[in-house]
């Protein structure tokens, strides 16, 4: 399979619009910016290669399909272009790049599939610009709230509509990208774990049972900005002294929640603005946003419940208004039984140590999930990192991946024997 | 002295460009915008009304004199128009109002001074908008390090130089308005105290001994970023984790310090840089800004020690590399004992309970006193409250700070008895 290889080698730089995997700020190609319309040029590019027939839907998404018979079902697989700020080249690449590798390595050994196969290159998954995530399989699925998105700012203050419409999008027609739920018969999605199970447990290939969706809090916390060199420390109602400890306490819970739980959880404050964040002047008020995850939708309530209850301590004992809001509260989504079971299979019978396992991170595959049986297939990545410039998946693992996907499509796709 | 007062309420509302001091965002008059620009025509006009011979500087400080004899030498006064974001109404414009009304104040009583009374405006007093304060005193007192200042942007990524270009400022010529050391006989600058000292104590006048400088610090913390959803508890580097406990341990220890030293120490924690401060990514690096003040120069260096030794036993304790670096550590600036036993009796001649008090903030008077004798006025303003839309000085306060400047103007341009 060393033709793969060479091509799995070759369209990871193309797909990523490089020469080298190896960049010290990584990669970033932010949703509806030109350099997400760059990447998808690319799998327009290799799709044609390969003689897939290639379009965009009303929402940007990016089409490739195999058709065999426009009146035959189709199977789908996919994954995004789209990246975080400096992130890596691998969390999204991996799922097309693979897929558009099945078909070639279909092609090249002669089979003729009786369903069509579509590789959907999914819009703007990652929320880094807009704080929304899987744009383009919400809109696919029907569960895009455009309304409530249209006035939402990037941090220049570009608001998603304007993004959308410069992207070349016509705003009013975004919401016809729903696909009607005969349009496909199933979906599946590779991607890389962003995780260390696999490799600490040595497993070449996971297969996903369940999606562990984010509850995700803003804490503000409002004191009294005033003068730092002219404010007594005893007179102060600083905001950013105020809320601190609950950056260690939400660390220190969610340490001891693992020790007492089999389902693990993961608790992060990972964003903060101060206002008005100057040298000269005492935080008036600070806004933290939290995420937190596990399968076990009742163990991520109950420590969100947790942060309420400290906050409340928090807002008496240092005598500042704290308001907490509840952005995101998602049920975990549960991977089609069936399609786990196939997966697994196909996996198996090439002869990969496989994994069922949990996804701690959400991917297109989960709105996928509500309207198609769908399955999701994870490959290892060095040290669980991603998100990061040094994210890293070898092309051994992206082969492996690829030979899992060309099973299934035997199995799914191919003339019954 | 009523005409003086309806003055006072008028002008301090033209200086602030506003028909109202009551605004809830405060005032936003940030340095080189048209913002301030606006309120130096204001200044202008007002000036003409006086018959004051007006100019702009090549630094962009406006300047109105009384010009009795070019031979004679020159008493001056005066403070900035420009503010923070959502800033207060009196921080800054209180001296140059005050100044103006003491020249009025004297033309109204007949009085022929004989020496000239120059009132100045200085451009971009505060460091909200590049981080670098008292821009237009440094310029006239040769303080001004331009070259280091040409690079550096503000949040919008404008160049100062840019924003002094647009100002109509000719870059070239800046350094040009440093003045030569008898341009000036002497300064005295009027401020609201921005404290709370004058209020407790009832006085109504405060003369000021020395002027705090601050010792700036930024701390770097630098972990792992990664993916809030994939990546274990126990396999985190959250930078945020690790540092966020320096945030209570600068509050907690100043007022530790306050509780056993007699002269008064401020440290606060006020700006923060997360990166990449997303919601589902750890955070890799925190930058955080801490800005300690007071008087006693060696007690706010081994505040600063404090916190270098903290720190290290975070970077131990955390595992996570963090750096110090010193941004600015100026000594305490005194002024100069004749301006103040000369300040302190025209407070006292007219009978205000007067106090010999500290400032904790920098003024355009600090880089006065550096090249000619200095004095520093303070009225009180309410509760402490300074860069706040709540700021407030009362007409009261302001008319009899302004008669402070009169007596001593009396005294020092007065014929000789």
């Amino acid at each position: 399979m060393s033709n793969l290889t060479k091509w799995l080698e070759d369209k990871l730089l193309a797909l990523n619009v490089t020469d080298t995997m190896a960049r010290p700020d990584g990669f970033t190609r932010l949703s509806f910016t030109k350099e997400e319309k760059a990447a998808h040029i690319q799998f327009e590019q290799i799709a044609a290669e390969l003689g897939l027939k290639t379009y965009q839907d009303q929402a940007g998404n990016c089409w490739a399909v195999w058709e065999v018979d426009p009146s035959a079902s189709t199977i789908a697989m996919g994954s995004h272009l789209d990246t975080v700020d400096c992130g890596g080249g691998y969390d999204g690449v991996a799922g097309v790049l693979t897929a558009l590798t099945a078909v070639k390595g279909l092609q090249d050994i002669g089979f003729h599939p009786i369903k069509n196969i579509a590789v959907i290159c999914f819009i703007a998954e990652e929320s880094a610009r807009f704080g929304v995530s899987t744009i383009g399989s919400k809109a696919i699925t029907g569960q895009l709230k455009l309304k409530e998105m249209e006035a939402i700012k990037d941090r220049n203050g570009i608001k998603m509509k304007q993004a959308m419409t410069d992207y070349g999008l016509d705003w009013e027609s975004i919401e016809a990208a729903v696909l009607s739920l005969d349009s496909l018969e199933s979906f599946i999605e590779l991607h890389i774990e962003q995780g260390m199970e696999l490799q600490e447990t040595g497993a070449e290939i996971g297969i996903v049972k369940g999606i562990a969706c984010p509850v995700r809090l803003v804490i503000t916390a409002k004191g009294m900005a005033n003068h730092t060199g002219t404010t007594r420390m005893h007179q102060r109602q600083d905001a950013f002294v105020a809320i601190a400890p609950l950056v260690n306490f939400v660390q220190e819970e969610a340490l001891k929640v693992n020790e007492k739980s089999e389902v693990p959880l993961v608790a992060t404050v990972s964003t903060i603005r101060l206002h008005p964040n100057a040298m000269n002047v005492i935080p008036g008020e600070v806004e933290l946003g939290i995420d937190i995850r596990s399968v076990d939708d009742r163990l991520k309530r109950d420590f969100a419940e947790n942060i309420r209850t400290f906050v409340s301590e928090l807002e008496v004992k240092k005598q500042i208004r704290i308001g907490v809001k509840t952005l995101v509260d998602n049920d975990s989504v549960k991977m089609d039984n069936i399609m786990h079971a196939k997966l697994t299979q196909a996996s198996k019978t090439i002869g990969y140590e496989t994994l069922s396992m949990n996804s701690g991170a959400g991917h297109d595959v989960m709105n996928m999930a509500a309207n198609w049986p769908a399955g999701l297939i994870f490959i290892p990545c060095k040290d669980g990192l991603s998100h990061h410039p040094r994210e890293f998946a070898s092309i051994e693992s992206l082969e492996k991946g690829t030979k899992v996907m060309m099973t299934f499509l035997q199995q799914e796709a191919g003339e019954p024997i």
